[in-house]
């Protein structure tokens, strides 16, 4: 076995393919003619235009739309895309009339009149309209272990940025959280490569399912291609260290699903890869994501990222030498986004021939094709019937549900939870009374940490735990701001203790974005580690509430806690949703969709090697531990209890392309009705690759009556059980597996 | 540019030459011919036996000498290698009568009299002879900066272990320390590649110069073949994820330097990389190990490896599945150690034509030509000459000065030291009369944690400074124990400090060795940091002795304390050399091999790239950090100060094959004598691939008196600014260059 040989020839056909299709305007047959006769009539400067992306601010001066500037931008410089907002929401009517004012001057100043694409970071919810829907973050969507609250949200979302005027998001995560310690972390759908493909691509789906044209339609953005989410140091933006082997394994097949979900842009990872800046690599922007995925939408780049080639990633000796490698490499359109630099640079580059006319055809065609796709030649303004969308009364329904079923229930010791309504409660700590630490990034503003810009009816834990079981059950000292829990709430639980029957504190990680949440220790903030002392030591019983963007580690305070709810970043109805929950109006069913770590150097993920595992397979003569996380993938209680059994496979031995069917009885032992996510993990046993300890390859969830039972029903192939082998290829080895579900495991054979 | 093509014409032609130069017995001009000879008679049995390698306590009955099992071994399975001692260390004559019963069996009782091949761990000087001399552990040996220093430790080592009548060392380890959280971070020479390569390359060097007949050498084994350092997890033997580029740029240098030093064993990494484990992999037991880097010696097993493919790994469904993909992947020799299964398996295989009899005779040939070349077909006795090498007095000096030339002095504040000789001193902490602190892993025994197996002799922190000022001086409550610091010291130093003028805390790590020295954090361990805080908290100054091998988080107690050493593990003399340093006698010169991080989720090196740097480069305007560690690669204080002016290059631009000269005045600026490394960096400012902050290229320690200066001078040429590239290949690019040396910096520029 020569793995280099196998996977060279893959190469050289990969690159082949894609030098083949790269689109000619004037030749290809399969090319949209609309989008070919208008590139007919554009200048080098009107096409370099197109692939020019401006942020909104470039055109504000004191706060103000400066349409002077704007004007420059797109009559001047040709400007095809803008995004972003300048800081601070907008409300529907606000977005209307500033896109009329940007789409009347590209329709009607301008010799083509091509109506401008504008972009938005909506990420979970329309981020940036006043009076959106905003529901919990992807790693709160992945504990829900339900891709249907995906695909409403997600619908939702699309309908509400439509209805602000705007046709791009610049969603979903695909980014898979491998790396707690990294900011963007509450971004994913959390750790499980299967788990993430499914809901990304479900959330693909939903946006774009409808048509472009359509108004509950946006075009998404599959991002960031790729290696962005697992930096080496943690640190946003930093190098990620990926083989092929893994980045294949983990990494891209998030990214082939949405490619086959039919997502429209993709963004690329401003960081590097093996030292390769992906903005720069033909590897990864051709050969895999044109040549093996066969994806024909646009690629725009992120943030300054093209700059960045030089001022940071320093590969390129010139600004002007880093638009030319990042536009040869792949790159169809620039964020540029502060500035013409690109714009005046790369027309230099092509008249020099530094940059051919036909990779500018290609970026241009892929541009123009996505809006006369989105209907922007149609009608590039706000559309009227697309508002009646926005802000209908059963979004907060969506939401809530999504909460609901994300919230993740991770201890109960002795059954503290659910507290009766009738329960004297002292609630403190920092995100109490803030409504930022139950949203996290990209509300309302970038860092989501303005109270002030929230809708004025969302309600904090504090505000939420006084509507279910009324003011005099609750004694609080919360506050909006994200507290400095030491100085100022250890003393008051010391002093009040005694008045009440349990102690709940709020604890966990105010609104951050991007490279700002950046930390030093995964560890909990010690002032928040001293708070919860100071409870514990009360002697009263004690309940967490952790609203955090990752797992924090609370392994030197958690033995003395008696409850501990996980609530992610719930948003809106998050507050609402946490005291259905902690009052039993609601039985909880949230799985953790990552590995919780209990020491901040023992980060060991569930489908881990058996070399991570050598307890299970070894004597532990030296105490090395093995894989002892505070609680693992997957875990996660409820107020009723489920036995699983009867596991059966319908055959003993799977050949070539057949199915197996995989029967198990699920059964709610205990005495409240109940929603489970049941879960079908494989393992398999020996293979050419290490294989993991085991792989979750279904969910289901499913609503049991108390006393009741049900059968759930899964089908696995081939496919199911193929893993990237050492010459890159998907394969799958004759062997024997195993099946998981609950406590039941049966073993079968795969054969070719 | 398409990275994958030229790497894989270059894989394939390396491939190509690998099995060109399989040895063939029967028909190679350049093979040994009384190799040749003696294997024409030799069975296949006899064959396999050679490439077995057993453990002595596979001989040993209720610890004594089992010479029935032995016999079995070397007569009935032919075996060819023993290695290890049976748990505590010989004297030199028990070595000698063990030797001797092995080789009269092997060489009087078996037809063909073929001698064993005995191998031993003499890390850090001869770690299982009693009265051998220990020297600092490889992390000191690179603080040092003098690989005359590693020249003269290892050839001490080689003569001792040779005097043992032993002729295999299994050292040294070129693994470079980029994951602190290892526990075999003591046993690499740092972070640096550069530092690592040279100094491994002069152990190398030392072991063998002499040739291997010759009663100074022994067979050296550079280890761990490949990528064995930085375990993702840090645990010890679980997977390292490391793309080519980076393995070729970090990991694989040491190990062309270690062949080009003449090294004539292997050993391979235990672990897996990119999913593969590194003994089931051709493609670098084959391709590199042999193809690139023509390396023609004897490749082991590390510790039952063979067999841990199936149960650890699983990638063999059977132990003898295990056996052949090894073998087959290019294992010569297997350190089975436990029992006869590996040659009872191989047998088999070899007889059902799944392993080849041409495979078998390419390992064969290479055990069998190391014994001719080690001169155990002449003698295979323990030599009486060599016994005169033993234990020799100046060794001490020996290891008194690397101990003293490795101790860093990390902080000084005001000048706290040295300590005036009539300082009144509390002295506590646990490693204060603790010598196995002092020494770490294979130290007499595996975990270098049995205090009683060391010399009567050997001095703790405790003994050397009552040595140098005086039991009336010092105030202490240290016993021999690795103490609970906590429990036992924090009291002590509370009721003591106000009969001293100063408190010096002996902590860090107790000793440990591999798996077993696995952490969960990083951190110092909290008793440990309870106590620097008690003594702190008298007001009295503070001084930390660290004795650890890896670089522990102190950074919540490093701002009240006033002087830090760092001792590293500095063995037999360390409590000698730090006294020295601590009052004066000795004016430190060692610097930080590696960067010691000042946070657990802050691990960035010294030779980061730009993007995890951004604090230079841009406006911190969230507060990101940059790098930002406790004290950086390189650093290290004196008593006395050093100034460095007139760095001079004698050409602007350096051409193709030529050389640059480079020249620095430095001047001892303070009031002491003292040496000091002088370090050469080099930036490249733009490259293909994203340039480190700068690299080490030189340093050379020289001794400048008080108020003298010295100029010193250096050379660089193409290969210095060279890099591996995207496609796999070290490249010297185009492009502007910085030198720095001290606060002093030059550029050049570099063209083909």
């Amino acid at each position: 076995m020569k793995p280099f040989i196998k996977k060279h020839l893959f190469s050289i056909l990969a690159i082949g393919i894609c030098y083949a299709c790269t689109p000619m305007p004037d030749s290809s047959s399969s090319k949209d003619q609309q989008v070919l006769d208008l590139m007919r009539q554009m200048t080098l400067e009107q096409k370099v235009g197109q692939m020019t992306q401006i942020t909104l601010g470039k055109f504000h001066e004191n706060g103000k739309l400066d349409t002077k500037a704007l004007r420059h931008a797109i009559i001047e410089k040709n400007v095809g895309s803008i995004l972003n907002t300048n800081g601070s929401p907008l409300s529907v009517a606000q977005w209307h009339e500033l896109l009329t004012t940007i789409q009347d001057i590209a329709t009607k100043e301008t010799p083509l009149q091509i109506p401008i694409l504008y972009g938005i970071d909506a990420i979970h919810g329309t981020s940036y309209t006043q009076g959106s829907t905003l529901f919990p973050h992807n790693i709160g969507m992945g504990a829900t272990r339900n891709t249907d609250l995906v695909s409403a949200s997600t619908k939702i979302t699309a309908m509400e940025v439509r209805a602000s005027g705007i046709r791009w998001n610049f969603d979903p995560t695909l980014g898979i959280g491998r790396q707690p310690l990294w900011s963007r972390f509450e971004e994913t759908f959390g750790e499980d490569v299967y788990l993430t493909s499914l809901m990304g691509g479900r959330a693909i789906n939903a946006y774009e399912e409808d048509g472009l044209k359509n108004i509950t339609a946006v075009a998404s953005c599959m991002k960031h291609f790729i290696g962005y989410s697992v930096p080496l140091s943690g640190k946003d933006r930093t190098p990620a260290y990926i083989p092929d082997i893994q980045m294949r394994e983990y990494f891209l097949p998030p990214f082939e699903a949405a490619v086959a979900n039919g997502t429209s842009t993709v963004m690329i990872n401003s960081g590097e890869v093996n030292g390769i800046p992906v903005h720069a690599s033909k590897y990864y922007l051709q050969d895999i994501l044109r040549g093996e995925l066969g994806f024909e939408g646009l690629a725009v780049s992120d943030w300054e990222d093209i700059i960045r080639l030089h001022i940071r990633h320093q590969i390129a000796a010139t600004p002007k030498e880093a638009v030319k490698i990042a536009v040869n490499a792949g790159i169809d359109m620039s964020m540029v986004p502060m500035d013409y630099s690109f714009y005046d640079y790369l027309i230099e580059l092509v008249n020099e021939g530094e940059v051919s006319q036909t990779r500018i055809d290609e970026a241009v065609y892929r541009i123009l094709k996505l809006k006369f796709d989105l209907g922007l030649f149609d009608n590039a303004y706000p559309e009227p019937a697309a508002t009646a969308n926005f802000g209908k009364p059963d979004y907060a329904e969506v939401a809530l549900n999504a909460a609901l079923e994300s919230i993740t229930l991770l201890k109960n010791e002795n059954q503290i939870l659910p507290l009766g309504k009738d329960t004297k409660i002292l609630l403190t700590g920092p995100g109490a009374h803030n409504i930022g630490a139950l949203h996290g990034s990209w509300s309302y503003t970038w860092q989501g940490d303005n109270e002030a810009a929230y809708h004025t009816s969302t309600l904090t834990l504090k505000d939420a735990m006084v509507a279910k079981i009324g003011e005099d059950q609750v004694i609080s000292n919360a506050t909006a701001n994200y507290l400095d829990a030491e100085n100022t709430n250890t003393a008051f639980v010391r002093n009040n203790a005694n008045k009440v029957d349990v102690i709940v504190l709020a604890i966990g990680e105010k609104a951050y974005a991007e490279s700002p949440g950046g930390i030093d220790d995964l560890t909990l903030a010690s002032d928040q580690l001293a708070l919860v002392e100071a409870a514990i030591a009360t002697g009263k019983p004690v309940v967490l509430l952790l609203a955090q963007g990752r797992p924090r580690v609370i392994s030197s305070v958690e033995p003395g806690v008696k409850g501990i709810m996980h609530l992610y970043r719930p948003a809106s109805q998050g507050a609402k949703a946490t005291m259905e929950i902690l009052f039993g109006d609601y039985n909880p069913n949230g799985k953790l969709p990552f590995t919780y770590p209990k020491n901040t150097g023992d980060v060991i993920l569930y489908d881990r090697k058996n070399s991570e595992n050598f307890k299970e397979s070894e004597p532990d003569t030296y105490g090395l531990g093995g894989f002892s996380p505070q609680w693992s993938f997957g875990h996660g209680l409820s107020y009723t209890t489920f036995a699983y059994s009867d596991l059966k496979l319908d055959k003993t031995t799977l050949a070539g392309e057949d199915s197996i069917h995989i029967s198990v009885n699920v059964s709610n032992t205990g005495d409240r009705d109940g929603l489970v996510a049941v879960e079908l993990y494989v393992s398999d046993l020996y293979a050419s690759v290490t294989p993991s300890e085991k792989r979750l390859k279904r969910f289901k969830k499913v609503e049991i009556k108390q006393g009741n039972h049900t059968q759930v029903e899964f089908q696995l192939a081939k496919n199911d059980l193929s893993f990237i082998n050492q010459n890159s290829q998907r394969i799958t080895e004759e062997g024997e597996f195993t099946v998981m579900i609950g406590d039941q495991k049966e073993n079968f054979f795969y054969q070719k």
